[in-house]
């Protein structure tokens, strides 16, 4: 991998956030960095997932997700809904079902809830867009966690390429 | 508009970024803060963008654009290309044409090119999906400038919602 590369990428600002998706009984949670803000009227917020994780096929099937905002301080939310599923990641944690059954993470400083809209794909990745139909500010005072700040704690920097591919 | 739910979205975090782009011999370039990573094989960014805005017919048709990343006392850079359109916003400033054309701004800290290749509607904005073709770290140690640093410079705050339409 190419140290140049992801040095660069480290440069685009994203924060850090936990999706929450559900279909039926099943549920999960995760933590994710591509997420922005991509349109004001309706008020949207597009997420890239990876379409191989059992999350996006919940996302899909429920048609709807919630983001979390997470603070600096919560680093350690960051690593616990970042750990690969397998296990009930929101078992013991704080969370309450959103009226439509969406998990809604009880931490963070912000969070929101999206219906789905419209997808593309995106190489090894789908963007997901979604309708921001309700939202919450649960701490004013906080800053954010940018996720450039946890270094390389989810091991990302393996997956840049030694060169573009022109 | 809500001074609340702009507050929930001042959390979503975003770089400022300026986006060149060109067909023929017809350019532009533009600041915007929707830019996010979406993908790594192969690297892949996104940009939500006004439809409604000249620029936007360019990047289809030219099929490409660039993105440059400001540092966080370029804000000058973001205000002259935040400017609307109707004057030649690259004329007297520091850029070059990559070899296919699209206008690669030489400021800021970090440059990619990319080459269009999906797009989704997002209410008012539509996502593009570009696959990065080259890039280059133009300053290893200046830190980025990040939207929400900038206050509602560019006015956006009144764009806002009163509610959340549910």
């Amino acid at each position: 991998m190419s140290v140049e590369i992801a040095e660069m990428f480290r440069r685009v600002s994203h924060g850090v956030y936990v999706i929450g998706v559900a279909a039926g009984e099943r549920r999960n949670a995760f933590t994710a960095a591509w997420v922005m803000q991509v349109s004001f009227k309706p008020l949207m917020l597009a997420v890239s997932i990876n379409p191989g994780h059992s999350s996006y096929g919940l996302l899909k099937e429920g048609g709807r997700f919630s983001v979390a905002v997470l603070a600096r301080d919560q680093f350690d939310l960051a690593l616990h809904y970042g750990q690969s599923a397998g296990i009930d990641k929101l078992e013991g944690q704080a969370w309450h079902p959103s009226p439509h059954g969406v998990p809604m993470i009880d931490a963070g400083i912000a969070q929101f809830e999206c219906v789905f809209e419209s997808e593309c794909t995106a190489g090894d990745h789908r963007v997901i867009v979604g309708r921001v139909i309700d939202g919450a500010l649960l701490d004013k005072d906080k800053p954010v966690l940018i996720y450039r700040d946890t270094g390389d704690a989810d091991g990302a920097a393996m997956f840049f390429p030694d060169d573009f591919d022109a």
